[in-house]
Parts: structure tokens; sequence; C-alpha cells
């Protein structure tokens, strides 16, 4: 999990000259990050560091999906990390204001796709980045917005938290934009809570599959509920 | 949610040659069907009349979806009920052993589609049973099964409850049947919990939406989670 060198921008401004795209076919992605303290609520099963480690296995997955979809990634993170060989933007404001401080400036189309979607894979990826239409959007369990692709960013801002995917349903609406609705379940589904893990264990391929695999999580089942139990290891929380 | 007449085939032998497929573009859809007090675990905000109505406004969605798709369905259900214009089979085995009797003597092929899939959609439906593999299967939360498409259903057999979809991916392995996993929210949400009503209540677009906005049911938030509470009213459960 450890890398090399420091590599990041620390000035909007000079990155945002990066991030005009300059191929149609390679739209950046921007992943919104949270480095330190993430995930709070798998508390009840990983410890502070671990939780790290995952979010930054689950960052890696994301990371090679968009790669492997022909994006160039560019990890928008809470704080400065050590980024290896991958573009970072440092924003100490908040999700919806880090993000609409740069959209109106990208001059090419922007995937936005949260950090925490470890079964994103290629297909589904690719389906929204050749949408027909202006956008598409992938919503997340309980009303979330896991993703959104703009061909023209600067007509966009977004709204996250809460019900966020009516909202940016609305939001396209009233700026014209035609919005197509992308299907996936690989794409819905974000890991914040204990029950989430087992989709992981189920359906993920990825390194944080194997991370969790090697913190001794495995998928349980009492009276036909399917869940996620953790061998006890020293140094481990109590699962 | 009243029909008029019952029509329905009491006798697996009799069923089973009506379902011997003719047209391979219209397969013959299998709909598990509970009529009586279905859906316990949303007793917290639904009466047993009220779930039963649920449920069947459910059903009614699934059943207008996979015509619209083009598939002829046949509710498999565990009692008889008034079951209108549909064609009904009533097999009080459990579900493994009812859809197990049916499959060997399939000769078309077989969508079994569950019938809490209020989400689902033409395009889904289609998307299973256009595959070009031997069979498609669609993912539930926690493990389970949603959705099972089978070119050569004597080739399977069915094992759900507790971790379903990997069993299945399993026996598809054994048959020596190729199978493609469908990527779709819509064949992944089936409705159980309070929590899952949040999904109808966003996605839906069917009856059942429309019957639980009739019960007062409404979109909540608190503390940016969205749930849904139900205004009370005379003779419904406290929410």
């Amino acid at each position: 999990m450890q890398g090399k060198s420091i590599a990041a921008w620390r000035y909007q401004h000079l990155f945002l000259i990066v991030l005009h795209t300059r191929y149609e076919m390679c739209p950046h992605a921007l992943i919104p990050y949270k480095p330190i303290n993430p995930k709070t609520r798998l508390s009840c099963m990983l410890s502070q560091e671990e939780r790290e480690c995952f979010a930054r296995a689950m960052l890696n997955d994301v990371i090679a999906t968009v790669r492997d979809a022909n994006c160039n990634p560019v990890v928008v993170g809470t704080e400065l990390y050590d980024s290896e060989d991958v573009q970072i933007t440092v924003n100490d404001a908040d999700l919806n204001q880090a993000l609409n401080s740069i959209l109106p400036l990208s001059t090419g189309p922007v995937l936005i796709l949260m950090a925490d979607l470890p079964l994103a894979n290629t297909a589904a990826v690719k389906q929204m980045i050749t949408t027909q239409s202006d956008m598409a959007i992938a919503p997340g369990r309980g009303g979330g917005t896991n993703a959104i692709f703009l061909k023209e960013p600067s007509r966009f801002h977004v709204d996250y938290y809460g019900m966020s995917f009516k909202k940016h349903m609305k939001i396209a609406e009233e700026a014209g934009l035609s919005c197509e609705v992308i299907d996936s379940f690989r794409l819905y589904t974000d890991i914040d809570e204990k029950e989430d893990l087992v989709e992981l264990l189920i359906h993920g391929t990825g390194t944080s599959r194997q991370y969790l695999e090697s913190l001794g999580c495995t998928l349980s089942e009492q009276k036909g509920r399917v869940g996620v139990e953790r061998a006890k290891s020293p140094g481990s929380p109590a699962p």
C-alpha cells in the first residue's frame, strides 16, 4: 500500500490546466477520496489503519478499472497522500464544493466516480462514457449517486448527500441535459457498511477483496442470511 | 386487486403440457409467488392485508414487464389465488422442489424471475433472454439469485436460499453451461425490508409504487440518510 514518491498538485489552478481533456475518447475520471479515517461505519469490523488500507485498496481497484476503460484517473483527495503514479488534486472543501470548483473549468468530458465502488468493472464504466445522451448517471443504494458522466461538465453542478440521485436528475432537467440512467448493480453497490462486504466477497475480483480476505474476513450463513465474519487475529478488533 | 375469475391448473402435468414453448423467442417466465402472508419483514410498515395487496401489486408489475419483453408469464403459486388473466400452476412444495419439478420437463427456454422485483424493466429482462451464453443469471443483494434464464432448462436445477448465487454458478459450471452474469441493479433489488421501499419510491414506475404511495408512504431524510415513513391513517399500523 505504501508508494515511493509524492506527486501531487497542491494548487488547483495548475491542476486545471492538466484537466483540459485533449482526447474526446479519454475523459478524465474524477475520483473523490478521503485517505484519513475513512469508512467509519466499518469500525465494527476494521481498525482505523485497516480502514485506511481498505479504502486505498478500493481506490486502487477503481483506478485500475477506469484506466482499463480508457479514462485518465484524477484523485480528488481531501488530503495529500502518497499517490504513486496517479494524478491527484487536493481540496479540503466538502465534496460538492471541491467538484463544483473543477467542473466549470473542464473543457472535455468528465466522469465522476466514487472511490468506494470496487465492484465497478470496465463494461459498466464504458457504458457510462459511451452514452448517447448529454450525461449518464448511476444511482447508488438509498437514493445516492455513485457515478456521473458529463459531456459538457460546465453545464452541470453536483449536489451530493441525501437524495442526490433525485437532485441530480432535477439539475440535469433544469439545465436541459438529456440523461441516461445506467442500470448496473456494480456501480450501484458502494461499500459503506458491514453488510456491503458480503457483496465484495461474492462479486469482487480486485485488490480490496484480497485485502479483506487477508484480514480473515469470510462469508458466513445463518438461518439462510448471508453475512461476513472475521477470524480473530492478534491486533484485530473483535468482529 | 380483485379479479373476476379463477383460471388455474391445479395439476402440474396438465400445466407442463402448456409449458412446452413453441416459439424460441417467447420463453415462459416462471414467477414464484406467495399470495398468503407474504413479505413478513415488512410487518413494521404494513398489515398482513396490505402486504398481500403489495405483493400482488409487485407481481403485477413483474408480469407486465415480462409480457413487454415478449415472455409468457406463468405464476408458480404456493396457493391458488384469483389469477385473472395469467396462467398459474400451484405447488405447495418449497421453492426449489416446485421449480425443479418443472425444469426437467420444459423443452423450450425458461426465465425464472422472482415476484418481488418491481424495479425490473423490459431492457433488463431482454438482456437476460438474449444472452449469447447457455444461461444468464442476475444476482440479488446478499448472495441471492433474482433471475435465471435457461436455454435448456433440463440441464439445470435451482438451489435457492442462502448463497444461491454461488451455488447456481457452481451448478452451471458442473453442467458445462456457459453463464452470463447480468449487471442490473433493477434485477438486483428485491423488496424485502423497509429500507428496500426507498428504492421502489425512487426508481419504481409501476402499480406497486402507486400502492405504497396510496398508503401514505413517502421518502424521508434524516442526517443525510434516506428512509421511508408512513403517515398514520385509520387502520394502518404504526410506522
